[in-house]
């Protein structure tokens, strides 16, 4: 299966605006490999090969294609072909497509779908992006607690091609309330006559409309689920979250909490789709917050000027130790916003660990203690070798600790715990180091009087 | 559900030794809720609760255990209990388990165990833990190309208390190459007598044993699968692996690239295991060589005794700049490592990729220039004012530049694009911010004679 080759014969057929085979080309591939590769052409090429096949492969395509590229191929379709896509598009993609439309586009489709439709996708389209209710879908299997096993099977034979899965069927009661859920696999287990609610198992493990949508593929990911239902303020169940979309949740908080880490602001498109400004605007409020954090730096210094004119080689040392402050700081700050994250670890945990860090920051200052002596020995002779010696230690000690309970300090005042960035914490060990440096330095080396 | 009031119940009914009504407390919560419950206890209590339970209940627990404790209650049971939970594992996870046994708890286990299960868990057990081998499993169901959808359902429902996931059937020859899969929902809409051979689809996507575990997970969430089925050296099926093996492999790449973004090597168990010599292990390598890349920023500043000794203001500037081109290099950095692992940008893209950062690292070294300008003019006049806004232009640029690059240039000597650390850029970064600083300083300054 090599995109490439297939991307070089589609590219040759659009040329020759052989649209017809093109589409036959393609359609046997896998419908997330055809959106790949439409989504190289230009967008017209795209939409006249797509709408050459079924609405329901169109639908499913539609599905796979970068927010982007999805509103333009949508934007070009007539009335009618854009509303057979979103009736059969899965309802939370259909969704999120709709809010990326164009309040006139918006008035195209409409009119083309039954009420029903129309109330759902209103009411899908109004979650925060950031919640469980933006991920949810509302196609699920609902079966009756009085129905036979038997019954139950033919249920969901009905409703197959409308739902997003099968392999789970939820029981409600009058007032949509879920009272529990059956999966596929114990329904073919069961006797034919056996109920539902005999199978059924009680006390569904559930996900809130309003949480973070995280919290939904936490809980998908902790109890191997294949799908989770959806509760809203009223207790009612109103959609659920699949496996595949906790898989996308989890590369998305990822890429979030990464770009966190490395002080950039959350890029809500691709990085390749990003706009030159976006990228500006996602990197600058970092950059400019952490010159002047520096500032302290700077005067810390300005503090020290005499003794730096005296000795200028101790300059010579100065990106070296507040360097390795600042690295020290960020591998801990790393190890432990990524621990918060996967909740390997909790805000309690602080004061254990601290122990722990003590240690392994005292072993590394130690061993980096002796990597810079020679250096400083060669460089200033034995006392500036004992200064430098010395300060490492304290450095690296103070920058672990640092490091290690900002995303806890963070944590504590309903911060992310990933905005303790590398920079942040190299920034703020660097002011430290500054201090630690210069005073060490003036207490054990002998000044000559200015 | 609060995980923390059954934790006190537990612990109450644990210190009167009162393990049966402690088991009886737990049954009907979710095995994972119950492994992280058993798990705060000593391993005594635990494996006197767990025991009490049914084997095919501690089997299902036993895959929700953290591997330390997993090993801990495997090394106290008795051949009979153990042998049972191994009958009833998940083959993957009883292959993992049987890696972490000693020499003689294996030989304790295999004896009790049938012939077919042996080799089943030496063979699965013998693939190294990075491959998709280490994660899958070999409890599957395999349908006959020319049963009927009646008879494949009746063969579904016999395998369904041994197989993984009855949600995806395979098809496969004579010597055991995979023809074609069957998902159960086409079963279910297949009319009785139609044959699998007419319904299965064939060019099934799959993965290979030897391919590294993460390619598995990223077709399963490229193509929203179930399962993937996982092929030998030889064509033949050997295995699947679930969607929800998927989710943890993406969750375990995550945390290892976001260590390696932090200068911390990976890691071979959670935080919270990690010993402190593992964590000085895993910290230690890169503080050290990074040591010896700062010793080139320490060589540059002594190259300019001289005009530090006439100027020594310019020093107090020198954290705030080299610090801004490794903040501005670290967050491109972050954005490239993270593009290319999600496969959101290719090694292709670099020079496509190199105009846009040129032009974002030009609107924020503008940025920055502007808020360092009055810094410098008040602490050093007009002439340091211009010497360090027009450093932080060029800092910040070539430090973006470096930033960007370094992944890809680590991709294309296969190396690990995330070893392109925040702290790796810093160091880069501070060396040539060093240089250009001191250069730039030197050309526009008039230094009085030495």
């Amino acid at each position: 299966m090599d995109l490439q080759q297939h991307i070089e014969e589609l590219n040759q057929l659009v040329e020759r605006e052989n649209y017809e085979n093109a589409a036959k080309m393609l359609l046997d591939l896998p419908d997330a490999d055809i959106a790949e590769l439409v989504s190289e052409l230009e967008v017209d090429a795209a939409r006249r090969i797509v709408t050459l096949m079924e609405a329901r492969q169109q639908a499913s395509i539609f599905g796979y294609l970068r927010p982007a590229m999805q509103a333009a191929l949508a934007s070009g379709m007539s009335r009618r072909q854009l509303a057979s896509v979103f009736e059969l598009m899965d309802h939370d993609e259909r969704a999120d497509l709709y809010n990326r439309l164009s309040e006139s586009e918006r008035w195209a489709v409409l009119p083309g779908l039954a009420h029903a439709e129309r109330e759902d996708i209103r009411q899908l389209a109004s979650y925060d992006e950031e919640t469980v209710g933006s991920i949810m879908t509302s196609a699920y299997v609902t079966l009756g607690a009085d129905q036979t096993a038997t019954q139950a099977l033919d249920t969901i034979r009905m409703e197959a091609p409308d739902v997003e899965t099968i392999y789970q069927g939820y029981v409600l009661d009058s007032d949509r309330h879920l009272v529990g859920a059956v999966s596929l696999r114990d329904l073919l287990l069961a006797k034919p006559h056996e109920r539902i609610e005999d199978i059924m198992v009680k006390g569904v493990i559930s996900s809130h409309v309003n949480d973070p949508k995280a919290e939904a593929a936490r809980l998908i990911a902790r109890y191997d689920l294949i799908a989770i239902p959806v509760i809203n303020e009223a207790g009612q169940m109103v959609g659920i979250v699949t496996h595949d979309d906790a898989l996308d949740v989890t590369e998305e908080e990822s890429t979030e909490d990464q770009h966190k880490l490395g002080a950039v602001a959350r890029l809500t498109t691709s990085l390749s789709d990003a706009t030159i400004f976006s990228l500006y605007r996602n990197r600058v409020g970092w950059l400019v917050i952490l010159v002047f954090g520096n500032i302290f730096s700077g005067a810390s210094l300005a503090h020290f000027e005499d003794l730096i004119a005296q000795i200028v080689s101790l300059v010579f040392f100065l990106p070296l130790l507040i360097d390795s402050g600042g690295n020290a700081g960020s591998q801990s700050a790393t190890l432990m916003v990524r621990a918060l994250a996967t909740a390997d670890v909790q805000a309690k945990d602080w004061f254990r660990l601290l122990g722990k860090e003590l240690a392994v920051s005292l072993l590394l200052g130690l061993s980096m203690a002796l990597a810079v002596s020679t250096l400083g020995y060669w460089r200033g002779g034995k006392e500036v070798a004992i200064v430098v010696s010395l300060t490492m230690i304290l450095i690296v000690i103070v920058g672990s600790i640092i490091g290690m309970s900002l995303p806890f300090l963070l944590n504590r005042f309903k911060l992310d715990p990933a905005s303790a960035s590398a920079p942040l914490v190299t920034t703020i060990c660097d002011g430290v180091g500054v201090l630690i440096y210069f005073n060490v330095a003036s207490l054990l080396l002998n000044i000559p009087d200015a």
